[in-house]
């Protein structure tokens, strides 16, 4: 497939276009604003380091949408218009191209993007570049927490590290958990329906795709409080599987990555009903810790944990 | 350099943004909307098609915000933020990497972005996906072209694939006319402010990277009209450097690419007035040829002229 092929794939997955909007193909894409603010995002899905053994070119086309969409999550955005730029290596057969531009179409009839154009390059290795934009009154950022709020997250941790062990070092596991872990490698789910339903609850909140750790340190930093963890949430079926392979529970849920759960805080007195928006939106709100005025993140026992997770290029 | 290390230096190259933007570094960037139609274009720079030998990174850098801006150029839209989303190789060193953000901040610079966001990710090339975004309350389309307007182009055409050809394929060429075609090869110069003040005059314009003879097809085809071409643009050394290396003239100018120019379409009516504009927004509005209601791409003498030109992945 060429350049124009692909375009005029782009084309067909975009479906029909609200009015307003600008048909695909032109030398810029449009589509009317809206008063407030204009949020936008781009994130980079590269084959080599993006696309684990065993993943299927839709659920890749799928994964980079995901990325993006979760940035979104996290500040209680709605995105609106999806650009993919692509960098197809010549190696990427008819069939390939046309799954990859189906797992466009799965993310944008999950999350009700409308897709409005793209770029088409030759690379040598693929290479997604989704691109979301939305308009916003309110964007959770990372600085609002206080000392004293409760730290909570949106699911649990862990299992996708377990997923990733799985796949890329033989780890053994239990044909139930080992599905579920698989599952949340191919099948990214971030929390779009929880991050808008929460936004009015979160003082802080970012999008934990690089780790919990290095998230917990990023929003104490930005919002210049300390956290402390009274529990790490994780499948209970995780300790096993650490145990036969010899992980350490704790680096499987703290330093992983890969992971699209929402991380932020929630001022005491408004946990009951963030609890209950989550539960609306569909997904747990899981009370983790606290932030404190001490500017340290450790554990209950006081033993501190570090900065560190998925850093590219490190 | 690490993720954080190049987030840090993106940050430093935005410098300080207006009021009302987000600083760099949250999970998504945000700015003020404006009333009227969101622009929105995505344009890929990878490294191993589209940074010729000689290129320096800063020129890579600049030209990666030049493609994306000349597509703005071509639509009469300022484009107001910029994000660059990063595909960076293991082997590129420190030095280059910071060049690569001296060419953003010369693009930023010479045409008044904003650096508002990006995403770093480690990949077997380079890859600059830049992604403009801008506000306006008209776009000049593709297919508002009626028969017996005039078309017209912003500068002259084949010299970019001279340069192309003196690098690739050694060409010769005189002393002079190798530094202005490698100068367009180099630094591309898309014609954000002609474009600008011409987009009350023209009924239809794109840009030509793909080469000016797809351009004219495009055009054509989105007005419903043909074309006639009395005139091919070219400097007029290039005559002399066609024949010492035996290329065809015809071939230089249609059918390269490169080369940021606004291809267009201006009503007899109005074609006084839109020179007058582009000379005083310092470039040129040249002439070449007249819209027809049969629809053919031809020469005065008759000859076709193909749909043929720069096509990724053909």
């Amino acid at each position: 497939m060429d350049e124009y092929d692909i375009i005029e794939l782009l084309t067909r997955t975009a479906g029909r276009l609200p009015a307003g909007y600008s048909p695909i193909g032109d030398d810029v894409a449009t589509l009317p604003s809206s008063p407030g603010r204009l949020v936008l995002k781009a994130d980079m899905l590269v084959g080599r380091t993006d696309v684990p053994p065993g993943m299927t070119w839709r659920q890749a086309g799928r994964k980079a949408v995901a990325m993006c969409v979760s940035d979104f999550a996290s500040k209680g955005v709605s995105p609106q218009a999806l650009m993919v730029s692509l960098g197809i290596p010549r190696s990427l057969g008819e069939k390939d191209i046309r799954a990859l531009a189906s797992g466009f179409r799965d993310g944008i009839d999950e999350w009700s993007l409308h897709l409005v154009g793209g770029d088409t390059n030759e690379a040598d290795d693929v290479i997604i570049d989704c691109i979301l934009a939305g308009f916003t009154d309110r964007v959770v950022g990372r600085g609002g927490a206080s000392p004293g709020e409760l730290v909570v997250v949106t699911g649990e941790f862990g299992t996708t590290s377990a997923g990733l062990k799985i796949l890329l070092e033989g780890a053994r596991s239990a044909p139930g958990f080992r599905k579920a872990a698989l599952e949340n490698v191919y099948k990214p789910s971030p929390r779009l329906r929880p991050g808008l339903a929460l936004r009015g609850f979160l003082s802080s909140a970012m999008d934990s795709s690089d780790g919990l750790a290095i998230c917990l340190h990023t929003l104490a930093e930005a919002s210049k409080v300390g956290i402390r963890i009274d529990r790490l949430p994780y499948a209970r079926q995780l300790e096993k599987f650490a145990s036969d392979n010899r992980y350490a529970v704790d680096e499987l849920v703290l330093y992983g990555g890969e992971e699209y759960e929402i991380v932020g805080t929630v001022p005491g007195n408004k946990i009951r009903q963030a609890e209950a928006a989550a539960k609306a939106a569909g997904s747990a709100l899981i009370v983790i810790g606290e932030t404190t005025s001490e500017r340290r993140i450790v554990t209950a026992g006081g033993r501190s944990i570090e900065k560190r997770g998925w850093i590219h290029l490190s």
